[in-house]
């Protein structure tokens, strides 16, 4: 992690991203719609504005989100969809090789929210965040405890959740970047928390490295209704949703009176247009049971990020939490780290390491 | 309303009542489920218990929520399924005709929330409230503003939903015993409020009488969304939901970021078994637009009933708040008057009175 110098004597770079060939209004995205190209990068000092600095990417975070900002559809998450033909953008950490602002210096390891999918790039400093190295927190971190998935695994427990000690947790998709994080924040409040994942080995992950007390692997289970009949006999008080359709139907018929059902963000309908969604029949049940249902989007919760980020530096440090990574090398494996989201392959949260 | 007279003399009467002759789990109950039968009270004075009262009926309220209770299955609402072959019950107003407790003399005016759908019947005193005459509000009052949809529309609106003026409130079954009050209890906040409805005349009756900004009729919307789109130009803050299934659905595509969906019933649901029930596909909506959706039985916000009852006399007192009853005669009415509910025939809160 040193000052970059391994490009500090080029002027132009050549640096593969990737950009987005055609919207992908439903199914998984292929490699029709996501494509890497090389571009050149020009690092000479001068040709960079005032107030702008050249990075270097290091990190990439692949998330769930990134599917409904590819649709071509207004709508849904109401993020914004990127023009064709540009560089996708992500959540990233990048290292400063040439810096027009007196606040960055060249060697600086920076998190940027909106982060090209490209080995260089020149961008303004506006939205950029110097990591403070001294802390000693492995970088990767910053992508996923203390980064989106961390801010929204904390926002659903912490903030809108707020169980007692004793409360049912059920989350969903529970060894994802959101739910391995939300599981371990539950425990630490003292809840029994249940999860539900898509292999067996992932639900070996929950109950050995991430503390749930259950777990089932729903691909197993024909019977939604019976397995969380079977996982909560005394009922759901809070479900952390993850996925939506068929899981949040059942959910439904086992949630407690007062529950509480936390939404952020709904895996089983992402490649789904929406005339096609599976319809959630038991909404009914709300009514009887005084039944609350809340989504959210983490970047509404920006103005917890203090206390969020020492609140959980502080777990990390005492190794209260313990994040899962699955990182990829190059940036050439992004598609592929992008798809495999959507299969229930990965154990921890999918990163890609683009350089050292 | 004098002490009962006409029965004092007398120690068995002939009674009519409704019963439920068998359950009906789906479409809306016929004459085959409910069925009037004559029975006889003893009005003996030695024959009723300590504690007990005789009473007459004189009015029975006649809500959409009875509908879930006759099911035969238990869920949905979680109120009680009751016994085949037993008088049905509501909430109902009663002259007190012979009383075994001190707190009740002959000619007294209670409110019976379980009340027994039957002229004359004999019950424990445990739940009944005597209302004030001096108060000088008229009867049928105490079972709509004053009543269950009164409390469910007032929770509704000033407890959960809480809006602040100028807020764009969207309500549907905008002219039942819920919507009419709800309505103009948003008003009253200062919001801009628009009801849908299903017959023109009741749209006529939500601008004339309820003060509504705007209505429309649904039965002549082929499209939701086109529709609310129409009508909120702005977009919707608060839905009040009396229905459910595809306004639901066409409301989530239209809330507003951070907008309540505050539901106190389904109107449209109440007749199909759980499996038929009508998908909502646009929950994803409520991940994107931080959406809250609450659901509520308004009899779990019984601590807050002294409030509402002061607020509520005194609007309707100041003429602030206008209920619209429409009182069907006789309790043989009862059966049409409850299937009536699902016809979109009705102007006001359906109300039998069963004696003067």
């Amino acid at each position: 992690m040193g000052g970059g110098g391994g490009v500090a004597s080029t002027t132009v770079v050549e640096s593969r991203e990737w950009y987005l060939a055609a919207y992908a209004p439903e199914n998984v995205p292929t490699s029709d719609h996501l494509k890497l190209r090389t571009v050149t990068v020009s690092l000479e000092y001068d040709s960079i504005a005032d107030q702008h600095l050249a990075l270097q990417l290091l990190f990439i975070s692949v998330d769930p989100y990134l599917r409904s900002t590819i649709t071509g559809r207004e709508g849904d998450l109401y993020l914004p969809q990127p023009p064709l033909n540009k560089a996708l953008t992500g959540f990233g950490i990048a290292r400063v090789v040439r810096s027009k602002n007196n606040n960055f210096n060249e060697g600086d390891i920076v998190i940027n929210p909106f982060s090209p999918i490209a080995e260089y790039y020149v961008v303004p400093s506006d939205f950029l965040r110097k990591i403070d190295l001294s802390a000693n927190i492995a970088l990767p971190n910053y992508l996923s405890c203390l980064g989106i998935p961390g801010l929204t695994a904390w926002v659903a427990i912490e903030v809108i959740g707020n169980p007692k000690p004793g409360s049912n947790i059920f989350i969903s998709a529970a060894a994802g970047g959101v739910g391995m994080l939300a599981g371990q924040l539950a425990k630490l409040k003292g809840c029994r928390v249940v999860g539900s994942t898509g292999s067996d080995k992932k639900v070996q992950l929950l109950k050995d490295e991430f503390g749930y007390d259950e777990g089932f692997n729903y691909h197993k289970e024909s019977d939604f209704d019976a397995a969380l009949a079977k996982y909560f006999p005394n009922g759901i008080d809070i479900y952390l949703d993850n996925v939506g359709g068929k899981m949040l139907d059942a959910v439904l018929n086992h949630i407690n009176i007062g529950g509480h059902i936390v939404i952020s963000g709904m895996m089983s309908q992402y490649n789904k247009i929406p005339a096609e969604r599976e319809g959630v029949k038991n909404l009914l049940n709300m009514v009887g049971k005084d039944v609350k249902m809340e989504g959210f989007l983490c970047g509404s919760y920006l103005n917890k990020i203090g206390e969020f980020t020492q609140q959980m530096e502080k777990y990390i440090k005492e190794e209260k939490i313990k994040p899962k990574h699955k990182i990829n090398q190059g940036i050439e494996s992004f598609y592929e780290s992008f798809a495999s989201l959507f299969s229930s392959s990965n154990l921890g949260k999918v990163i890609v390491q683009v350089a050292i």
